[in-house]
């Protein structure tokens, strides 16, 4: 059985409560693994990160929509990432030997069955999308016709399963098929929105920036801190390191300083050992050069 | 069986049917890893990395030093990198559950069978050492005591193991024990070697610069360039990413550049995810988000 990962972004961050119970759905499923939960208070958000067959994530995605319809409201819902839905993207991502085809198959697979048993408007988008003007995620999510308890009227917006109207408490979802990506979060020294907003501005591909990056600014109320986050869709184009050098010259051209970044959920060894090679100049590949894996597989 | 790893400096780094010859001498003990084998014209040095237990380890090297004494005269050996033998340095490191007792064990119990079998002399260093003066590998190797053929007259650098006489094509062979050290190489854009000798002096411990970190400038003639040649014993202390760091800053007060960098052998992950936490500035521990190693131990 080919291997899936599947990254759902739920609308919950701060109750840890509730973030527990979404771990505890999908663990019901003993053939998926949860390979990562990471949560933000500001953003309100858990990104949970899953793998397992097509039908095995299936199943869990089912349970974990289950439970976070019942707890969360959209309609009350605060934070400072953009969302449309209680669920609000999920992500399935091929792993190892699969394939994109795989992912898609499953995407559609959940979104029908979302739609059935939940009556929330699904929208397919990247590799699993059914029209263009669909596959762009930020595009779909800066839509305003999403509000809970709306009808969509234009015939170009209706979902591509379940009902015109979203959903009053879980919105809408979105569900995708695309490559594995890194969420990277940078945080500047000044709680100036508008100079984050700027920063992202300049560094996301769609102004020029760089190549594969999505950036926004939002303002971290906890922390007292604006905060440029990014989505590095290929990090062989743009890597977690050419993003900070470029955010850190644009922050500094603004008269802001970086403090810290993270890394949300997970990212793949090769990334990390890619973004080392740039980082140390180096001639070699350090990702040939790891003494555990030497030690796994003594043939590399 | 506890697991050691093993990591002989053999003072070849040219000829590529010796060096393949030195591979197969390790791998004919079948229980060895042959893990790594880096080697460099211009050091002419090759460093092999090898896994096992110690009584196959000692049996690998065993069968090192037979084809290596063939092949080696050091009479007549060149390269810009200070060496005493053929095989010119053992250190044994722990590995996983092993302790440094085990490998001081099997450092003593290789330099007996390659004193008493090749009649080479034996100095124990680091943690192996016999007497406080030789723990220091650098203090050890940059005596002049050591020319091939020479006497040994004084009795406190008379060897561990082995004949007072330096062996005429062998030299002498330090065997130690150590925890795993980052072999990290700084290319600079200038052929002065006096300045990567300032930038190495000032980067070392020994005069104050940074902690547990060994450094000294070496010409490399086939790359036309000089190099800042280090070894970060404890990574933990300085990480190849403030190496680099601390050596860009030396070097641009002198005037020159640097070019590029290399690390020679193998690096623990948990090296390259804490160098990634500090170039990156990651509030969390990257070494904890690796998609892989969740895939693999999904309990972490």
């Amino acid at each position: 059985v080919s291997l899936l990962a599947c990254v759902p972004n739920v609308s919950e961050g701060r109750r840890p409560e509730r973030i527990r119970r979404f771990a505890e759905a999908v663990r019901s499923v003993t053939s998926v693994q949860l390979l990562d939960v990471s949560s933000d208070p500001d953003h309100n958000r858990s990104v949970l990160t899953l793998a397992g067959s097509s039908q095995g994530l299936i199943t869990a995605l089912l349970a974990l929509f289950e439970v976070a319809l019942a707890d969360i409201d959209l309609g009350t819902h605060e934070g400072v990432h953009p969302r449309v839905g209680a669920v609000d993207v999920v992500p399935f991502v091929p792993l190892q030997e699969s394939s994109m085809a795989e992912a898609v198959q499953a995407a559609r697979r959940l979104g029908r069955r979302v739609a059935s048993s939940f009556g929330v408007p699904v929208y397919f988008y990247e590799a699993a999308a059914t029209v263009p003007g669909r596959r762009n995620l930020a595009a779909l999510r800066s839509s305003k016709r999403f509000a809970p308890g709306c009808e969509i009227r234009e015939r170009e917006w209706l979902p591509d399963f379940g009902p015109s109207r979203v959903h009053p408490t879980a919105g809408v979802t979105l569900i995708g098929a695309r490559s594995f990506l890194v969420a990277f979060n940078v945080l500047l020294d000044t709680a100036n929105l508008e100079l984050a907003r700027e920063v992202a501005a300049a560094v996301r591909e769609s102004n020029g920036g760089l190549p594969a990056v999505k950036a926004m600014g939002v303002l971290l109320p906890t922390r007292g801190c604006a905060q440029v986050s990014m989505n590095l869709v290929d990090y062989r184009q743009t890597s977690p390191v050419r993003a900070l050098r470029r955010v850190k010259e644009e922050a500094r051209a603004r008269g802001c300083q970086v403090v810290a970044s993270e890394i949300v959920g997970l990212i793949p060894s090769d990334a990390v050992s890619h973004s080392m090679n740039e980082c140390l100049q180096l001639e070699n590949d350090v990702g040939r050069q790891i003494l555990e894996d030497k030690l796994r597989r003594p043939d590399l």
